[in-house]
């Protein structure tokens, strides 16, 4: 039996997906900057994959932006555009709990004279949206926020936190880090007034090494990869012509049928969440639309994380502690998002993540739950005190 | 009929590299920095990978970074030296001739107050070692020479190069772009005085979208990229698993029989450059050492390479025009490379690259020649004056 309940961290390819890198690979190996035919049929693997792309986000293909993936376009989105914007301010203002990829980008951008807000959240993970309005400043030139929280699942109400950013000034712009949202949400940037959106393949069942950048047209960002100009300047390099033919397919199978697929996995969440409660489990992601369909964070104190993901793991169950966007694996450091929204030390020690895709079923549910029942008592009793 | 002569730009993939990506994406899909087992064994294949590559240089698996391609190692080996290096001193010495991802980067570099001394090379593209040694100063950090040139194949002397670096200053940092070197020769990077190295994988029957860059151990460095802290911080992103396994078994393939795979390309080589020459066609690469065995630059003029290109395209062979690194196609912008070796803004915009892999036979190369001597004669009848 193996039961994959990490796809928060990564997912399963789909076949399609595959068998279309692997064709691209083997016949359609071409570079899309060559002009002989090869090339040319490069590019049209690019031009199919944004425009696929571009139906989901009901955008202009020309503004996708192809990258390495969903760290590279978090680090163009912050740094691109704080150094193309600097000379109309140098605030940026974001959240205590975004991805890794966001923060540290916020912190080096800090290092260079920037000046960072960080926005608190609630129990929930929820950000004030007075709070940021508060916040927002005549040299504000970027806000940040995440669409999905990728620990607890947290949902941003991402449509009101943009028409704040813009009430207040129209040229502040507005970066959403999707990458746990795209594929489970409708995201229409131009009617959520987003002017950056980053997207990962591989946690839409795509490959991994390719993402993409929404960039609204007429945002002021500059590039953070240099060479011969592919993209239009904007990411030089030669095009990955068969990750992004993936990435292409991927994101238009995940927006197939995309409202029943979400409530497909809400019910996996709810059968977890229920069966968690009543083991006596804190759990720590909501049910319903405030929280992603997909992600349940639990806190089994007084068993140790490390200890039940291993005991999970015996019986082919799979899970993380945390996220598994840090690459942290020695080092226990409570994870900054389970204590933003209040867990002490101790409790995000003892915590972990279930992530659910459309290849999970009930039954997996269920097993998981009944290998918990099993396994609580018994580890419950050998807690180093 | 379908030739293929534009290996320089791209590759086609080896198909037990296909085999194994295709079997990463099916099976171990899991993300490296997971917990549970499909997390080692992803963790596994960055490891063999890793092993594979160091295997072909002679160096340890812990100096090998895993990158997006030959443009992020570029570009990473000058940002990130010249940050890291500031203090020392804020010289960098390269040549006329770079790579563009070389070329950006400095030119970047030159505007955040970095001072560039760009070599000369000679007709064959070669630069003077005695010229090199003239302009390292106190203040020189870091030297940027590729291997062999993109356009026509020059081979510089990296020994000795690296060793007129360090005999000057044992600090000063020596980066190699072996993109079009790497799997064609031996590449010792500790005998040759090597600090950082540039390859990437869609050069030799590898995938798009991965490649490495080689860090002698103790080199200081800065990140590119900044999240997840994965590759102990110096390249955030979740790992590109399919994309690694690929490159190192890629790298392990090119390394097999290298001489004697050198001693193919170079009879191939021969074969057009003799063809060439009899033909009375200006050849722009040397035949020997001093070149690459597997590229062929060549004069048409009058005949325009946009119309000789397509002439040879409808016959089913694929070629380049200078280039393809650099993804401006529309206008037809004479290489820089071109005029670094004397030729004429006319003659470098009839020049033709020919690049052989592998996959080429000597039919291939007697089929284009039989080609060339019929499309000559008529096109040059219809130049316009």
């Amino acid at each position: 039996m193996e039961i994959y309940l990490d796809n928060s961290a990564t997912t399963r390819v789909d076949d399609n997906v595959i068998e279309l890198i692997e064709k691209v690979m083997r016949e359609d190996y071409g570079n899309p900057s060559s002009k002989h035919m090869l090339g040319v049929n490069s590019e049209k693997y690019l031009r199919e994959a944004r425009e696929r792309i571009a139906k989901t986000l009901k955008c202009s293909e020309k503004e996708i932006l192809f990258t390495s993936g969903g760290t590279e376009s978090n680090n163009m989105a912050l740094i691109g555009t704080a150094t193309a914007n600097k000379r109309a301010g140098m605030h940026i203002i974001t959240t205590c709990f975004e991805h890794p990829s966001v923060e540290k980008a916020a912190d080096f951008l800090e290092e260079q004279g920037f000046e960072i807000t960080r926005l608190k959240v609630d129990g929930y993970g929820h950000i004030d949206i007075e709070e940021l309005k508060s916040k927002l400043r005549p040299d504000t030139i970027l806000v940040s926020i995440m669409f999905v929280n990728n620990e607890i699942g947290a949902v941003q109400d991402i449509s009101a936190i943009g028409k704040a950013v813009k009430a207040d000034n129209p040229k502040t712009i507005f970066h959403v880090d999707a990458v746990q949202a795209y594929g489970k949400y409708e995201i229409n940037p131009v009617r959520m007034n987003i002017d950056l959106l980053s997207v990962s393949a591989h946690k839409i069942h795509g490959p991994k090494g390719i993402g993409f950048l929404y960039i609204k047209n007429g945002t002021k960002i500059k590039p953070l990869i240099l060479g011969g100009g592919q993209q239009k300047g904007m990411r030089s390099g030669t095009d990955n012509v068969p990750g992004a033919a993936g990435l292409g397919l991927a994101a238009e199978n995940a927006y197939k049928d995309l409202a029943a697929g979400r409530e497909y996995l809400s019910r996996l969440k709810d059968t977890l969440t229920d069966g968690l409660t009543e083991m006596g489990v804190k759990v720590n992601s909501q049910k319903g639309e405030l929280s992603a369909p997909n992600i349940v964070s639990a806190t089994f104190a007084p068993v140790k994380s490390e200890v039940l993901l291993h005991a999970l793991e015996d019986k082919g169950i799979y899970v993380s502690a945390g996220s598994a966007c840090s690459s942290n694996k020695k080092t226990a450091a409570a994870s900054d998002t389970l204590i933003a929204i209040g867990l002490d030390k101790k409790q995000a020690d003892c915590t972990l993540r279930f992530s659910f895709s459309k290849y999970n079923t009930e039954e997996d549910v269920r097993e998981t739950l009944k290998a918990l029942q099993e396994l609580l008592p018994v580890l419950s009793k050998f807690v180093s005190k």
